[in-house]
């Protein structure tokens, strides 16, 4: 197959790509690619993304920024930030996307552990992640030409305890190299509407 | 205690404001209100509305558009619709208000039965109201001087049957006095970060 994984330069996305690579044509879009570059917040910048790989058998997404801070201090500009890239980029990408995928293609998307599991500091996640899940959920009873869509919840990354660990205090950790798997069961097998959680 | 309710005109907002009018000082705003009107999807709007009415115990949303449509035929900026007024205009209303709150008082929002069940046209919806729902559990973690806040999600109205019953074939419905029960107990209730699901 021929795999769009956009985000492909951050520690999920490398190892998503590497797990792929092994099996399907992997295609890697990021913000900083200098072959494919795209910012998934900007409607044109994903048009012009697609309209350069041309068609596709999955779009894999693999991105996404949020706010983190306290409640009391956090204002609606600091929502936006979520809203504008980890969600709105996705959904850029899966509605734009689903016109350029062929028949039975696939929309792997990324919510993440924070939906689950709430932390100080991080309602805006939490929020962005099950919107995520929902839009996953609601798309995949909508989409046409045996088209599918699922999202992966990624745990806490082994890669990024050093980071974020302080943040998220006694969660355990997964390797990227197993959330990876999850993208790969998403892209070759037959669910959709399912959140694929790797803890 | 004193409540504020923003939405009070809509089929909900009347009943919940009626429930609650019968053991509080209830304080209607609306974007039709002609006492205090309101358009939370604009945060100088909000401040200008808890200028108005000064501290309260309470903070009830009953609002929200949300877009209905093919998936095939979205385009972000339709996805738009559902962000900048159901899920934005209720977190506005949640960040801005918790400033004029007394300690240990309450904000409820709405989501909705389309989180749960999924339906053709619905991918917003669904998208939206799971937003909502981990805005509370996120938030209700973080807010500070005993403040709670929580979700209700009212199914499919026996009052709306007429305009949407073709679009939620099966469903069961309630009536908005029921729905409206819900938000009493979030307001006289001690659970924070819940999801109060009628049914």
């Amino acid at each position: 197959m021929r795999v769009l994984v956009v985000g492909g330069n951050g520690t999920i996305g490398r190892a998503v790509a590497d797990v792929l690579a092994g099996s399907h044509e992997v295609l890697r879009a990021s913000r900083s690619d200098p072959d494919l570059p795209v910012d998934a917040r900007d409607e044109g910048s994903v048009r012009s993304l697609f309209e350069r790989v041309g068609r596709v058998d999955a779009i894999v997404a693999v991105f996404g920024e949020m706010h983190f801070g306290p409640f009391a201090e956090a204002a609606p500009a600091h929502f936006r930030t979520g809203l504008d890239s980890k969600l709105m980029g996705q959904i850029n990408l899966a509605l734009i996307g689903q016109h350029h995928l062929e028949d039975e293609g696939s929309v792997t998307l990324t919510s993440g552990i924070l939906g689950d599991e709430p932390i100080r500091f991080g309602a805006n996640a939490c929020s962005i992640n099950l919107a995520v899940e929902g839009f996953v959920r609601g798309a995949a009873v909508d989409l046409k030409r045996g088209m599918r869509i699922n999202a992966v919840s990624p745990g806490v990354l082994q890669e990024s305890w050093d980071t974020v660990g302080s943040f998220v205090p006694g969660f355990e950790t997964v390797p990227a190299s197993r959330v990876a798997k999850a993208y790969l069961r998403s892209v070759e097998g037959a669910q959709t509407g399912q959140v694929l959680r790797v803890r």
